[in-house]
């Protein structure tokens, strides 16, 4: 234990960066959390104390669930005094789910939550994981003179970029710089010096406390436009009595067939209190519901815009939100309100 | 008519490049398409013929669909020896899928054929319409000294950028550069100069004709993957008899859970000849299903690697496929090759 | 004359945006600028008054002298309460040059100073050039519903960027993005929308008044370090009595050879009362001269810091202090401080 | 020593990629480089045998100097059969100028000659160090099936992207991604798999031997252009007796002032035998001397066009070919070749 050294708790949850080759066969396997340090000798060289917590088994990034997310929140919130920051190891495939849900069930939260991985094993020669474990360790420490923590929030570290979680998506399944945050600059950027954009970073109300939420309602579901698109093989999903949201992704800035068979649709669910939201298929820009008329006629059939959210964020947005039996209105009021700096409005602008 | 000048056939289906401001509502509507010549003069000064063909009504990027595209293909190929290329101005919103429909539709084309559009109509100040309207047209006439045509493919030609079309995604909903190839480099980069990559652009046989293809059969379905996705939220998507293909949104390199319910939705509409094909929601990237364990077991329960292929690609493949009567196993085949450049499988690199 | 309606004064000095073919020979000329309307019928139908100013003859940008930077400070100082903003057309070649002199020379600016131009002449038939010239006047227009300006810089606007003047450089010599801005991220990015950075914006002291300044002395020297370079091929610059200050574009963090004879000269020349600044010839980043010990040995020759100033910044700052005939310590003073946003220090971060 | 594995010659020159920080005093200093294996554990287990073969003592890259290159050349001439790679380990300062250096040095180079380093050092906490040492290795071992190499050029690799050497340049003082090569596009980039571009990588003519070159003559000086410049602080630069080349970094695509003054100073050298280059201060794009009339001026006063080369490549060819006394015209004519890809000209595009 060094004194007065910040203490960080880090995370492991399974995913790629936790991987070794099996000497025999070649195959990727999970190894022992413990072992981390054989791996990661300059780990023992932090001025910085840290303990580490494992999932077992561990969590396949593809088999990711919002219960392992109650979980984390658990881990967290059990442990919030006694570190200055968090550092959550995890799988890149469902990342920016992981970061988007929590940054909502970790209400107040004012010390840095850092969630990385890595596209290759820290295991294999070469390997993405050290520097972003790394530099992950580094940032979820790192505090002002006084003692406030510099980036007080929910965040995905990768690749040089810091990136508010709610705000990312994973973007490539090859390169090294895996995710992308295109409505949102990145918080820090790193290199020979770690850049902090303190403007961009949430401020916080340091009189709030944390407040971990545990309710989640998953009966949510994904339609994607096309053209071409068939009333009865969308209709099902639309008509579905255990829907209970539907994100839909939308063309452009939130356009979609105005085909009466379409609307008509929409209006039935949304009239049986499914709510729908318009986000946008493109990685960026907005949805602006009053740009084209395709939009208004949304509008008027009871589509809430998405504005800029990414679909991972929508999603578990929803999730929460439904999980804490709200009412119709007060999802569709929350859902166009920004909780925890996952949309901007173009008002803003 | 300009002798020994090529001649350019504009087609124009309608979208914004096309509107301008009603004068006294503000509101964005349509143009006569006549009077184009009123809003680029630059027109005039061209050393190229052009005629123009104009969709009435014009088709709304929203409402397009695969019949609007049978009837770009007709006017295409009647007019296939009266011009030396083809410009079609198109909505942003669906361009992709429509450059991706008509790069299988125009089988063995051999003549430039450069979708293009705007984020802001011709008719307004600030406008990327005259831009892309001007170079479009410059790049379908563009020849070698021999007379043969330098891009015979159907492209998306977008802010200084010309790109394959079956390989475009619309990227950002407000950016004028609007479209992005993540997967394949662009054919040509426009500056002061038009910089052609002439490796990249396909290789033609010119002893093959053109063969115009009319069929297709819109019963697909998009399903994608997130966590907490719920059996009984899915399965009447992968249940429902009137859905003949999925394209499944996967995570990452192809990922998926490998919860049992979750195989045997798939397991149960593969054996029922349902065509299942695995597109990852990264936008760079490939599927690779060998890599990860779970991906070896989607292979085995019968779903087929996308490779690098956008959704709207394998969307309007798929359409193109099953509307010609494929039997399962030659759609299986065909969904793995690549037919017009919209793939490339790692064994390539 | 529309009334309530912002004026502003566009100023062509010269440059490839003025240009026309001639129609006999294809060569490029200048046109008279009168006849810009002809080219641009856009403008009649802007909701802003403009007078517009022609340098005569135009002036070919890598004929740019500091004398032309004097002749604007002036046209802008006379008509300073006449417009809401200035629009100056220049050639790309020098334009990072004037922008960064006007910054200096045109102390407590509170009005939007706009240079722009083009890759390609506004009167052939691809061009950048009007896109750039109808936003750069959009940009000096627009205002706060108070009236206040929105952009109180001199501004560089180049292919949907509005940069800082003093932080740009020509990047590019054929991209239509000829511009950067390395180490200062845009002031705005155009699209759909036009979205300005008011964070990023400089803050302006409405009590103080424009003061312009016309004195310059361009007895300023660039040397570029290359390895193997010799004594007795630099040696005539660090010595030559006519070089008040030379512009020292050193590697990476600000490192140069410790060799003797180079430390000696440098030496020599300090000690005689040349202004020596540390510039790195990267296009990013900033010089850090504690940083290695090579950077410290220049500090002890007398050799100043130039943070992380663009070259073309550094030189017309130079120019514009020794004009003022100020000493040595208020001119190594004034060069370590930011006047006009032009250098941003690590203790910033 | 490993059976049937590549070997690979590691040569430490000197660098940041080599030091360590002293634990009392915390400056960075050079570390014994056999310990590496200390530092980079990995390096055990790699399927190659390599060497190393360390500079005493280790140079600044900010003292590198040509004298060092001709050692350089003479380490891999000597082990030139007895390695299948070479890896040189080298400061980021100078690294451009000396890949520029050895690609003409090494004339027929058919292996593989791989310079890296980094911005951090390799015994730091974050280093982006191991990732670029440990893929250098494994680019200069990478082997066709039939034992041919896949990158017989002398390239830089840093931070993913695997370049042609005399196209870099050392873009950022900050960033880890410090180098780039705006004029030819990467020859790997590097992700979960490393991805070469076979057609963009240099054909090897195998029946020609490797011929190294040892001579070269650094009488060479670069003029940097700006607005202002005066006769009597550049005069002695052109009228220099000393100086046999010059690298004029000019605006744009290649123009200079058309002031008589600096026509007849330029003439006057040309004259003289001195060998004037036109290379743009742009980082991307090329000089067009046929373009503008300033550059038709250059032309007839008898300046070379430098085409796309940067300024690192342009000193070092002309020291390279100076140092073979070789005569005016041969100078002239080599500058405007491609030697070892270092130049596209327009006409192949």
């Amino acid at each position: 234990m060094k004194a007065n050294s910040p203490s960080v708790l880090l995370i492991y949850t399974g995913g790629t960066i936790g991987m070794i080759e099996n000497p025999d066969t070649g195959a990727l396997e999970n190894f022992d959390f413990d072992h981390l340090i054989t791996y990661v000798p300059e780990l023992k060289r932090f001025n910085i104390n840290f303990h580490s917590f494992q999932f077992d088994p561990p969590i396949d990034s593809s088999d990711m669930d919002p219960s392992f997310w109650v979980d984390l929140v658990k881990i967290i919130d059990r442990n919030y005094d006694n570190y200055e920051g968090f550092v959550i190891l995890h799988g890149t495939d469902t990342m920016s789910f992981t970061a988007s849900a929590l940054s909502f069930m970790l209400e107040n939260i004012n010390k840095p939550v850092i969630l990385t991985g890595s596209q290759l094993p820290i295991g294999k020669l070469r390997t993405d994981g050290k520097e972003n474990l790394l530099t992950a360790i580094e940032i979820a420490a790192a505090q002002y003179p006084n003692g406030e923590p510099i980036v007080p929030e929910v965040c995905v570290f990768f690749e040089n970029h810091l990136m508010r979680g709610n705000r990312t998506i994973k973007h490539s399944a090859e390169n090294f710089r895996a995710f992308s945050s295109f409505n949102y600059p990145p918080l820090a950027t790193v290199g020979i010096h770690i850049k902090y954009e303190y403007n961009l970073i949430r401020k916080v109300d340091k009189n709030k406390k944390l407040k971990a939420h545990y309710l989640y309602d998953p009966h949510v579901a994904i339609v994607t436009l096309f053209p071409g698109i068939q009333r009865d093989i969308v209709a099902p999903v639309f008509e579905n009595e255990k829907v209970k949201a539907i994100v839909l992704r939308t063309y452009g800035s939130g356009n979609a067939p105005q085909r009466p068979w379409f609307i008509d649709l929409i209006k039935r669910a949304t009239k049986r209190g499914v709510i729908i939201i318009n986000i946008t298929q493109c990685a960026a820009g907005s949805v602006e519901m009053q740009r084209y008329e395709t939009g208004i006629h949304l509008l008027d059939s009871g589509v809430i815009s998405g504005y800029d959210s990414t679909t991972e964020c929508a999603v578990t947005k929803l999730m929460f939100l439904l999980g804490h039996g709200y009412d119709y209105e007060k999802v569709k009021k929350l859902m166009s309100s920004d909780l925890a700096g996952e949309i901007s409005k173009m008002e803003d602008y």
